[in-house]
């Protein structure tokens, strides 16, 4: 042991203080006293008013309880085990990345044999895989490289699929566009010329690019259902707690989702039966009695007895496309042929209020913990990835003007608030998020599932090098309505194409009560079938 | 509804703008736009470089975002039910009052049968009870009267309980000792000249002069147990979570308990079956398949088969008083008459790493929360009273000089850690305190219980009016070594009257596994009737 010495009784934060008595080994100390100007600028912040010896003094006994940063530094942490043997893989060249969708390349092989054996998989750039580059779509992560795997990596290599590699999202995932990111915009496969939607933005792109059979995704807004929608894909946000968070950067965790991203919703539920379950505490959302059922089984194509309700408040939005909402539904509309009842519903929170309860919540959120404390903030247990804490307070330190506009503009306004107006609009969010949960609920009393359009418009032209400031900013945060109040309430919420209009993909959302899952998927299923056979 | 006007379609946020058309009426506007100089500022504090161009620009975007935060102060958030009628009650005079444990006496009845029937209640003051003075021992808050029930306050008032009033706690709960309330020194019981130890100091006094039968603590460090052992009664943490917080004024919410105190174990636990349980989500901490044993059936007195430990680590501290060590571990060896086995069994880490552990947490964690952020932090669901926020937030501003020295130690001592150190320290903390609760469990795996003194010490005399800084630093937070660790872990712990020392009482620890509260009270059970059966 490198740190010895005698204890005596001093007191000071339950403190015991080390005597050095010459014996033990010299041992760099970890975190130094604060020095009397430190003191006086922090006494000032708070308002406190201390003289000299009063600073002197409070000095004087917060030597003991450093002690225990010296001794926390020594002390070796349990981190989630990394199983899967990998090389750091490779950043491709601009030649084999024609839409710019992958950040990372990899080829990193797991078990021989399980439930995705053969299937590759894309994994969005906020989540950590040990040993390879994440920069989390941000030059302030630029060269950060993660020791452990996320809890869904290891899942993905236990059941035999293989990583081929990081997708690019958004700047700090900031962004429901395709331009945000440090290493450039990602096309869309269906019309180059256009946004592919976001966060998880490069994960959409491959699977519509068919470069991966799975992706992974992450959702605060909406990141993973926006991408899937424009990409003409299938991409599901899991009921809030059932896939475990681990591993993944944090925004907010009562807002933070990963989930499955794929071509079909078979594959999708494939993917969930995977990477859902409890992680053992890692992650504090999830509930220790979590029983993940076998989605795939459930996909029989009859909806027999099911009720879906169009939300009516989802459809003619501000923003809305009329093709983009008689699509959608249209599309539900055709559920009937699987024996489904199909009528409207109305929740009048959803639109605008849901956007307004998600942003107190959003906002300042994500800036005091994503920006303000390094990624982590304080507050829940589970695992913290010291090494992300570090290298986040680092960039912030040296590359936060190489942010995105995105972040810039959340920066500022979160500061803003938090600086002049504490956290009473964040709390009064939080409490209004349980009337939009019982809001929401009450019509899955009557309905099995909710639908109406994922975006309430198709996929728009991706920015010119001199768009504006707000320009860039309408139309990353612009596309969340329909999305973002589930984020807040953790309602299971899948998109699925439901077609395309002018050459364009449309997206269908289907959302259903907590921790059923399965009927979302299986309506999902449903629909596919009806559609492939029509066309 | 005050708030009219037509949406257009302008993004940035997911935001809808309020076109005003001069039809709705005046609303007075709750969140301005931030002017350029304020932008400037948050600008600089997050190193960005932004010309007055950039600046009026991000302005501009702002200012349809921040409409949200128009619409969330106009919507009316759900509250926890206040179901039985009070008056606000009163302040007593000192001479109704003669320890000063009471900061304000009420008297509520509930229902007219049930469990707690005609049992008179003691409500700590960092708990609400609506319409009720609540001052959390603080200038901080003083003037403060909540609007909602404590999920706690109800089920007591709904069990038949009378609450008789407030009673006193240490300055935010930020001691261990028993005067750092702003209404001054609570006096022990047994030794007027002695501290009665905090920071639920008045429930311990109360319940020890025979004033209530039952009370109510919270813990944060050892809150609970260590005025039960000082004051010679019975204090109950229970398992983390086990017990809805809703209501009670958070420190950090992975450390936050709350439970019964009385002065026998019978009613410890009849109180447990009334306090614990799931309260629909207000509580983030609980489990939803929570279920609450009677955990008064259980108290048979027979230990057959149980296997108690004696904790090494937590007897022969730097602080230990050798009387202290002696009757307790005479005191668990009576429990062999009942049928238990007794032995010892080490755990390393508990001494003094448990403390370092709980140091590296609740420092940065409740700087953080209670007192830069209002008491509330982000990042979790659940209920948030947002007049405490807006009580607190006031308070700091208007009060800080008047906090207790062990308040303006902790706040200069986080802001210092926050401020050159990140989070990566709390980050590291929370990753131990897993490998804290495994090696706990791992002893709890050979033994049904493991068991210590409460406080390595008997009560010592308050402060005189000269003490320094430092003296009363060292007194209000040295006597935690036993209680902090088992806050980080969560484990339930009991804490009873072992006998008394130079008149002086002695308390013994019990400690059990997570969520087997059961065992912990039926083992203190069958120790105080062996003890009360000697004596």
């Amino acid at each position: 042991m490198l740190w010895s010495g005698l204890f005596r009784r001093l007191g000071g934060y339950g403190r015991v203080v080390v005597q050095r008595r010459g014996k033990g080994r010299y041992s760099a100390p970890a975190v130094r006293t604060p020095s009397l100007q430190q003191l006086a600028r922090a006494a000032d912040r708070f308002n406190l008013n201390l003289d000299q010896a009063e600073l002197q003094e409070f000095q004087n006994v917060m030597k003991g309880t450093l002690e225990s940063y010296q001794r926390v530094d020594q002390l070796v942490q349990p981190l989630p085990p990394v199983k899967w043997p990998r090389t750091p893989g490779w950043r491709p060249q601009p030649k084999e990345n024609p839409h710019n969708a992958w950040y990372w390349r990899t080829e990193i092989t797991g078990a021989p044999s399980g439930k995705l054996h053969g299937k590759t998989v894309a994994i969005k750039d906020n989540v950590a895989v040990a040993g390879v580059p994440m920069m989390n779509g941000s030059r302030v992560l630029e060269g950060y490289i993660p020791e452990y795997d996320a809890t869904i990596v290891t899942r993905i290599l236990d059941a035999g699929g293989i990583i081929k590699g990081k997708s690019v999202c958004e700047d700090l995932c900031m962004s429901g566009s395709s331009f945000t990111s440090a290493t450039g915009p990602v096309l869309n496969a269906h019309d180059n010329a256009r946004s592919s939607a976001g966060s998880s933005t490069g994960s959409g792109t491959l699977l519509a690019l068919k470069e991966v059979d799975l992706a992974i995704g992450g959702d605060q807004g909406g990141s993973i259902r926006l991408p899937a929608a424009w990409s003409g894909v299938v991409g599901h946000k899991p009921t809030h707690g059932l896939v475990p968070y681990t591993g993944c950067v944090p925004m907010d965790i009562t807002i933070d989702h990963i989930g499955p991203m794929a071509r079909t919703v078979a594959d999708t539920a494939l993917m969930l039966e995977v990477l859902a379950g409890f992680d053992g505490g890692l992650d504090p959302r999830q509930p220790p009695n979590l029983t993940v059922p076998e989605y795939t089984s459930q996909l029989t194509g009859d909806l027999s007895g099911m009720r879906v309700g169009l939300l009516r408040e989802g459809f003619g939005l501000v923003t809305s496309e009329a093709d983009v909402d008689d699509m959608v539904r249209e599309a539900a509309h055709k559920l009937t042929s699987a024996g489904a009842t199909v009528d409207e519903v109305s929740v009048p929170l959803h639109y605008p209020d849901g956007t307004h309860i998600w942003n107190a919540v959003a906002i300042q959120g994500c800036t005091q913990i994503m920006v303000e404390r390094d990624g982590v903030g304080v507050g829940w247990k589970g695992f913290y990835p010291t090494s992300m804490v570090d290298a986040l307070a680092r960039g912030y330190n040296s590359r936060a003007n190489d942010m995105s506009v995105t972040l810039k503009l959340l920066t500022l306004l979160g500061e803003y608030l938090n600086k002049n107006y504490g956290n009473r609009y964040y709390a009064k969010g939080q409490n209004l998020g349980r009337a939009l949960t019982k809001a929401y609920n009450e019509a899955l009393d009557t309905h099995d599932v909710l639908m109406m359009p994922t975006v309430p418009y198709k996929p728009v032209k991706l920015p010119d090098g001199d768009a504006s400031i707000s320009e860039m900013c309408h139309q990353a945060l612009g596309l969340i309505h329909n999305t973002c109040p589930f984020n807040v309430t953790g309602h299971p919420g899948l998109s699925i194409n439901a077609g395309f209009s002018q050459g364009l993909p449309v997206g269908m959302m289907i959302v259903g009560r907590h921790f059923d899952d399965a009927t979302v998927l299986k309506v999902g299923h449903a629909f596919e079938k009806i559609r492939d056979s029509n066309s």
